[in-house]
């Protein structure tokens, strides 16, 4: 069993705090009365499904001793105009960076944390396509 | 379009930043190799539900003209014994407090949300059972 709580700040403003006790804080855009001075609820979502499958992968390169210098995801979710504008496709492109990756480990730690483990995907991929890329680069070079 | 993105921040500790651009640290427990220093990334999937359906009810209610002093919302998960783990049961318990407060607005308020505006739960309702509940305080008492 998980439990979380909410609670109201202020006008819409709302915090949120589940099991590991780590208060978040939500805010919505000036539209609905909001500031915009925190994630929006939907931004949690597609966060928690990155984070999810991030962690995941992470953990399988691990275990196949398969180093990694850094790694990120890009995630792109497209809505329905209609409310309750729920999410009708998300696309994650993992990026690897390293000199010596093994791009089957790569694929089979994406196969594995899609079809097996990443709990998040696996409730969405339900009621949302969800398309999974990846690229393989070399260094990290934040001056480019 | 939405867009988020998740960078590794030192092993499994992960860093997203969604369209609002606010980051949120994740993290696991140590039996994955992290510290539980952060929100895990399910919980947020749970927090965002209960942040998307409590800024519905707040906003609804204030078209209605319907004032409320306080609000919180418990929320309780259910999960599979097996991988991926996903929820099979949730669990939403709104708690509105204030001293005149217009329970058949409140029920109104919550169906709206729940049938017509709220992303996440219409999202998450094709792969587990959401239930609803509510009760009314006339005061919010912190010594109690």
């Amino acid at each position: 069993m998980m439990k979380a709580y909410i609670k109201q700040i202020s006008n819409i403003v709302l915090a949120g705090m589940g099991d590991s006790k780590h208060w978040i804080v939500m805010d919505s855009d000036e539209e609905f009365g909001g500031k915009s001075a925190a994630c929006k609820p939907l931004e949690l979502v597609l966060i928690g499904l990155g984070g999810c499958t991030g962690m995941d992968v992470i953990s399988i390169l691990k275990k196949m001793r398969s180093p990694i210098d850094d790694f990120e995801i890009s995630i792109e979710a497209e809505r329905a105009e209609e409310h309750p504008q729920v999410f009708t496709k998300i696309r994650l492109e993992y990026h690897f960076f390293g000199k010596s990756i093994d791009a089957q480990k790569i694929e089979k730690a994406i196969e594995l944390s899609k079809t097996k483990y990443c709990s998040v995907s696996n409730m969405l991929k339900k009621s949302v396509s969800i398309e999974y890329a990846y690229r393989i680069n070399p260094i990290r070079d934040w001056t480019r």
